[in-house]
């Protein structure tokens, strides 16, 4: 079997930064799957093209062109159903949906208003008129207007992560005893910021820190050994 | 088998309106359990003195007393393992857990700040005082301050459903195709201000609102037929 990923990449090819690719990247290795990852830039489309998509992530299964995490992930679990479970079965499967649509709509939102000018910066030049015209019309202001507060932000940015501090002040992950493929979908968010900005997002006595330091220590530190700031 | 569940009433006895409750009745009908409900008031803290709780839900099964909503959805699966799971496994148990304190910490406050004063007007006398000055002193204001702009919040308390809403709009119930525990959760949040307040807290056209019909429906109609106001 040969696996390739199309992996959102920054000027520097080898940070990785798409918080859809790392749970992508964190799914593959829970499964014992070895990936080869193509770097690829916002600006790319045309090479996805055979997916039907003009995002990352793109997995190369064979002949198999397969697009969206979420569905790559539903693919992992049918195609290779002997390896470890992502959901630990169909009712974990709809029970994560929940997950990855919070992730979506709480924790990226708010944690792009905190880094949204850290990744501008370390975009490759031609991925930056793009990303900031894209982006900055969803929000209404330029990044630099946006970030400009976000020491004052972030007591709320971190309020609005409390379901997730009080489920990890009493488990050891989303999935229990053992990481699943809702931990990579949240993690995902934690990795992006991490590979692209410096910015202190979780008070170092957060649960969420300590959770956050588990899931970068996993599969050999994967996420821990990629190219990106200290988590402080 | 024998089991009681002491369960919040309001001065009409026969209207029940704790969210915590109806997630327990709701988990016992789903295991088929026939359970006999007493009503219970704010300060009869007296009688649930062998739970070791001052709160319910307290469910009385044969000797023993069991506290707290989601210790006894635990209790139940773990007595009750051949009737049909409240959780789909250890598993979907742990995955549980983020819907729990997603409703507790979003969905609760926002809902009460649009019902506190309704609840207050339905309370038996002896739990008017207990209860207004509880929870005022929560909010910092009179419970007529916090709804007196109940309008002009609910775009706000809808957005923060959004997760909710995407999810619901994709699957039947959180569980998938059937409904579990994780529904009875999030779904007695809404039973609890039905019971209560007339307040629309949903669009007729907004996926949850299709949702809590197929919750209102569930058991021959158990909350449907419960005391409270239509839903609109």
């Amino acid at each position: 079997m040969s696996l390739r990923l199309y992996d959102l990449a920054a000027a520097d090819e080898a940070r990785r930064f798409s918080p859809f690719c790392w749970r992508t990247r964190l799914a593959l290795a829970h499964k014992g799957l070895t990936v080869e990852t193509i770097p690829w830039r916002f600006t790319e489309k045309e090479v996805l093209r055979p997916s039907g998509s003009e995002k990352v992530p793109v997995l190369v299964d064979g002949t198999r062109w397969i697009a969206e995490s979420s569905v790559i992930a539903h693919y992992l679990e049918e195609t290779y159903p002997d390896r470890p479970s992502l959901f630990g079965g169909r009712v974990g499967e709809a029970l994560t949906r929940f997950y990855g649509q919070w992730t979506d709509t709480v924790l990226h939102p708010g944690i792009l208003r905190m880094i949204a000018l850290d990744i501008q910066k370390h975009l490759h030049e031609k991925d930056r008129a793009y990303f900031r015209e894209s982006r900055e019309k969803r929000f209404g202001m330029t990044f630099e207007a946006l970030v400009a507060d976000r020491d004052q932000k972030l007591p709320a940015f971190r309020q609005s992560l409390t379901p997730l501090r009080m489920t990890l002040a009493a488990q050891k992950f989303l999935g229990g005893e053992e990481p699943l493929y809702a931990d990579y979908t949240v993690f995902g968010a934690f990795q992006w910021a991490r590979a692209i900005s410096d910015f202190k997002l979780l008070a170092s006595d957060d649960p969420i820190h300590a959770w956050r330091e588990r899931m970068l220590g996993l599969f050999n530190g994967l996420a821990a050994h990629a190219v990106g700031y200290p988590v402080l």
